[in-house]
């Protein structure tokens, strides 16, 4: 059968007859249109033209063939009839060009905000907002970084560091240093590759990867790209329909993980406005004055559907019985239930926010750490699961903080989305060596020689507590006119 | 009898001899001028003009029937003759206009704050002045906000919030959701139609709404607005003459309101500097220097002079026995007087300190909920009241923090005046949707599936007791002169 | 003897041979020079002139009388022969005239802090510098204001307040309201009358007023100002020679003074660096790269030589002796102190850190008072003596709140002395009357009849030990360099 | 032999062929690049040229003589013919000469902070950077004068301060007030003469120094510049090779150095990324992008690499073995190991954080302090070891404030190389002189005769363990974007 023509295929271009091209091929998406997760619209705003660009970024390679049938899959389409879909660039986009010319040098950045200063001149600014972005007022977002400032170190002096050793075990395999690449979603808005650079430079630094759910990049790419010997854990939304949700979880473990990370802070995804309102501004910069436009809720909304709010304490033994993966709750959020996941088995717990994507006045992952371990050791609890916190984690010192606390590791994940998307593979194997440096120069300056020696003692977290000044509420700040003094008059002429 | 002309009308134009048209009828205000409770001047600017334009935002449509004796209504008066007040369009105004062509699509309106934050930009300056002024320095107005933002959740997880619930009911009425519109003055100053605007979008979304003893609409226009089934309440300022007040609140029994919120909290309307200086400077734009000018207190003071000071709780019984309405006291600050109340025997209370309007340096509704509720408890009154809170509301985490800490409902006040002010009652209606959009997150983010559920374990509400960092005092920072270094000196040519 | 001319005066303009002429008459100051408490360089520079003008501020009118030998009063000078000293106005001087034609109308200033508004910018800079400056970096000076806004009310409801009344008692006389004007030195820095300006208004408000010993105008001027029955104390700088002393203060109660105020925090008077600095300025503008210039340092030192710093507790039964007078120790700054003056004896203390002009981090007066009233009484020594305080008073709820906390009565010094240099005696009768405004306000809205209903219970002081946030360090703020992330590159053209 | 001559050298201009002139003599360093502390980059750059420039601020005089092999010293050079290297002058540097030009007159700076904001803008930007410079973010820097600010004064009245009397003594030996010089590395970037202007202004005012292991002038030059009697301890980075520490302890006691202290906070020197960025800058405004960069990581690093990390408890018999001075172990950070080293029978304890370069987030040494004094006092070990603090004092307060506390002394170390960087000597001199008058009047308001009357009970320290605002983090600020408010649409035209 000869190739499908451009002009074939710009025929269908309506809500009830709509064809798109991907990577190619053509597809009949007409009857898909009601169930897609983002709403019909954005498909219908490619109907008749290549979506391939817009499709890569938030949707794995598999996910035709997987979802739409066979029979709506219309062959391949001859690209060289296809009109270029020319996309006038604006003013805005230029100017980031323009920045993308002039950043810095990869050298030049020496800690992990560095990268993410020049991510905010470099990235698409939809990326940018998909990324950066969280729930409501984004105090949460702000106070999971501020919280580990609200802790101080109390060193010790006149121990013999020359050698310090801060590798570890999570989930009983050896990481070179206690943090890992924790999950985030659509790493393709930040590098046309997407989650497999996470998964090379992990590699390199013998830093376990956790393979998020609504990657970019399908499950089994991500695997694929992992070196010999490289540890992978699952982080799994808990989809409605449990055969699927077997199928993932069972195929994982076949394929090597070795860990199940049950995400439990997201029964329905968080609004994000600063996302929605830069998702707005691009979409509606030529509406007319009174005319209802499109309100969809961002990148966020799109993709998570089919998470199942349904989720509870009675699906543990379930998953449990359906694996020999370790598996760890993601997203727990007080010590109530750090207690009972204790008690219901489970090898772990993630204390986390969700990147303050969720709950807003969620607190942070180091509180509630702080909060937890005393009173798991006074239940007699503290060996019968392991510690991770996640969010704001930006400096050694903090992962240092989080292990005297009490935490096993950390995850961190924003930042490598950052340096990835500024300066690829070679940003996150500088991201990670530079936290690699700090955390030799802080084991040795707090006078430690390997993670065991990580203690309580070492640092003063009384102020952790302590929410007197949260981050500042910037909208409430913008609408209000503070009082001002007596004005000067007019002299009269 | 013939109408009267402009021309007769304009003769009496003088403060011993002055009449004004309202809505095409002409009154003769002369011996009224001394008991204007405005003051006399604002009346004799409009001495023998139309005065509608300034009249109808500040008075009930039957003020005049009320009050002024039969003989002083002089009948109809032929508009076609009456000269045009010719209001220059100032700069200001202009620009205001042109703001009002630009302003935002309701649907870029992601929260309550972007409604204030475009009434801001849209309204006319003294009727922003008005709704958004408050006492003296105005840190009690933001500290209202800002508590709710010392208040952090503990999200309960793994709970089946597949379906959650948010209505309740208050006083023994249902609600759709744990807020009411609480009582405002002068909505005609944001919106030409007044507070009937809140009463459709209440009826719309099932929500109760508090009438306002102050508003611009008559009691009865408000009542006929109500649709159906629709619960509405009674707001009151207590008048001197006593009689007056009863008449009040049994007319209110017999329209239906069913509940009577008496304010406690405003023996004496509080002065609002920032609506002072704005009105001087209108009314003081053209002044020659060392000349006297008006000093009149803005609106509050205008519309306040009936409310009575010795207003106590011996009169409590009284109301008791001239409704059977259920009571509550609005304007509760500590929880002394609370439990007060319980004791009193009325339904409820409102902690509140009238949105900042009238004690700097009161506290927040919400703290003195959390002083209040354990107290109850301890003597076993948690039962005999239900519990209100407003002032500072503008997220549905804030509604969850307060129904936590163990209130029945949250009043909502200028966010709704602000919604209409800017986009009418479409504007209403989105943002009590967005409250609800909200609160319906929020439930299944903290894991609550009814609002029985909401309970002090889902919060953290250690620091809202600590004032380290009060608001802003933005005129005494104005006035004070940082120190400097020592400056470079001119080099020598 | 006929006048000196001009001319014959000018003659004499060195440094060993220095005449100069004040209000019309020559006196020979040479053998003055090394005495004089500001330095001789002040004086040489008019040396041979007309020094009126300089003299007067800071002098009070009978200082040569009482300090130089008779024998060196030379007699009146015929003032049509003497050459005016013609200063050019500085551009800044203009435009500071500018601002005096176009300041506000008195009727703007809203509330005390207004009138500091008018005065920083119409007062010439010197004298602001003298009036606003405080010790080192100037926290305590904020602090003091600051301290009262971490007290918060909790305002009583169902009071009856149609009447209130906030007269009072202070050493044992009457009162209006419970403030009185504080001493504060060198009135005609602000106003040619100087202190008799404060003394009129405080008879028009039936308000005390203290009288500084360093004032502008003499001690007998002052009282002779008082209208009848006006009740005026002493404020007392106690001299090296104590038959001085003894001499002032015994002078003071045969003309009537009820109260002898003696300054205890002032052993050395303070470093105030942003005078010093501007007094630098405008000597040093045309100083050559590399001269050494004049370094003295303000107002301050010039006039406070006498003070004996070796006044102590033993001092105490001295003054005793001497006076009928209720003593006060004025600057008293713990508690241990509170209680040993109690014990000494004496009537009463002025909480008070100078107004921030002495020692920087001083605690706040308010401070010291709540952590001293709890003491006083667990050792039944609360009836001993009265407690008044002062420093940072702005609002009539900053005295409300100084009452609930135990003071008798606050002092209020600059925010008088701004009203006086911005409008004179209209400015400080208006800004007493605002005072009672807000103050009868205040009073209804806090749920209290009177003065002795002012109680603790009344307020929440929890937060006003708490020192998270203190004033700003704006040297060290100016110094710091913040720390920046990478920059763009030049691109390569 | 013939000197050298300028063309020869030359001649020697690569990596494997490199002399280098250092004041006036050549060397043949090409076999010792690979060894130099500061890496071969910065010698190769100078190869064949003249290197005195670079060399002189961070190398003492002596480092040829002792570390290069005496057949690699060429000899004297005839430096006529020798090229003189043209810099041109950048803009930067231009305007820096300007700012000089018309800095302030030393007698305008009335503070410590006065000199470090006028050091700001006269000193070589890569000097400020290192000297200003501190660990990670600079939140340990800031906090260490900021902790000053969280204890206040509660001052003592009515004592006799006639004569205060602030001078001690300090490890045995007298000063006239208790601060002392501290060590600080490369005084000749701030000054060409170096550490000895520092002995110079010490004697002068009878004050206490200590020498620096990694000054810029030699350890015997700054000896040779001591007074008559003056006194001097020595700083000590212990090396790796201990016969070199035993060479220079015993030196140093021969020469009458009367206290040895030995640093323990540095088992390697700290990042410090502004220092690092600025040298970037130099370096790289004409990289081509992509291109690899130097990452030398600042001056710390090029001097520091001999220290020894192995450094423990069990050393300190030995040192005790090796001298007679008393040993003082300076960057003590938490009590526990402040009660060992009273265990270990040192003389005392520096708590330090070394001025917040090493480990970011290190406590205050004012709060160490506050946290140990107790703690000895219950164990009854407060009389077997002094206290000393540095970091972060910049006024007399600070100083009383330490040792209300328990101080013995405190550091000062960046004042003094600022005041000498902007002054020299003169700039030292007035310093030190500000310090004494803040003093004396500290000691007068605070009601202190003399330092063993400086006591707890004059300080209220209760906020200082309160962390609740620590100091800003700008990165982490400066990537945030503010949530903003719905933005004005463009009006159709």
């Amino acid at each position: 059968m000869a190739p499908l023509t451009g002009a074939e295929v710009a025929k269908h271009s309506k809500a009830d007859d709509c064809w798109v091209i991907v990577h190619g091929k053509a597809y009949d998406v007409t009857d898909f249109l009601p169930e897609h997760p983002g709403g019909p619209k954005i498909i219908v705003k490619y109907a008749g033209k290549d979506a391939t660009d817009e499709f890569d970024p938030i949707h794995p390679p598999d996910t035709l063939d997987k979802y739409l049938p066979k029979d709506k899959h219309l062959g391949p389409v001859d690209m060289a009839t296809v009109a270029k879909v020319k996309t006038e660039e604006s003013p805005e986009e230029k100017d980031r060009l323009q920045r993308v010319k002039e950043m810095p040098l990869l050298e030049q950045c020496y800690n992990l905000l560095d990268f993410e200063a020049v991510a905010r001149r470099v990235m698409k600014k939809t990326a940018w907002g998909y990324y950066s972005s969280a729930a409501d007022d984004e105090i949460t977002l702000r106070e999971n970084h501020s919280a580990f400032q609200r802790i101080w170190f109390r060193p010790r002096i006149l121990v013999d560091v020359e050698k310090v050793d801060f590798s570890t075990t999570m989930l009983g395999t050896p990481s070179s240093i206690p943090f890992y690449v924790t999950a985030t979603a659509l790493g393709k808005l930040g590098h046309p590759e997407g989650e497999v650079v996470l998964t090379r430079s992990a590699h390199k630094h013998n830093v376990i990867q956790m393979i998020p759910t609504l990657a970019s990049c399908s499950f089994d790419e991500i695997i694929d790209a992992a070196g010999p010997g490289q540890i992978q854990w699952l982080q799994l939304y808990v989809n409605k329909d449990r055969a699927i949700t077997q199928r993932i979880v069972q195929h994982a473990e076949r394929r090597g993980c070795r860990g199940l990370f049950i995400t439990v802070d997201a029964p329905q995804l968080g609004r994000r406005e600063k996302d929605m309102r830069m998702k707005f501004t691009e979409q509606g910069s030529d509406v007319q004055s009174g005319q209802a436009t499109d309100t969809s809720q961002g990148a966020a909304r799109a993709i998570s559907s089919f998470i199942d709010p349904s989720l509870s304490w009675a699906d543990i033994p379930w998953f449990q019985s359906i694996t020999k993966m370790p598996i760890v709750l993601k997203g727990v959020q007080r010590v109530e239930d750090v207690v009972r996941a204790a008690e219901a088995g489970v090898q772990g717990v993630v204390l986390s926010n969700h990147g303050g994507r969720q709950l807003d006045f969620a607190r942070s992952a180091i509180e509630v750490l702080a909060e937890s371990v005393p009173v798991l050791r006074s239940l007699g609890l503290e060996n019968k699961l392991e510690i991770y916190v996640d969010g704001g984690v930006r400096r050694a010192t903090d992962i240092l903080k989080a292990l005297c606390l009490g935490a096993k590791g950390v995850g961190i994940g924003r930042p490598f989305l950052y340096a990835m998307s500024a300066y690829g593979q070679d940003g996150v194997d500088r991201a990670m060596q530079l936290l690699k440096d700090e955390m030799e120069m802080g084991m040795r300056l707090i006078g430690a020689r390997n993670v065991g020696e990580l203690s309580e003692g070492l640092v003063d977290a009384r102020g952790l507590f302590n929410h007197a000044a949260p981050p500042v509420d910037n909208l409430a700040q913008a609408v209000y006119d503070p009082l001002v003094n007596p004005g000067q008059r007019k002299a009269k002429l």
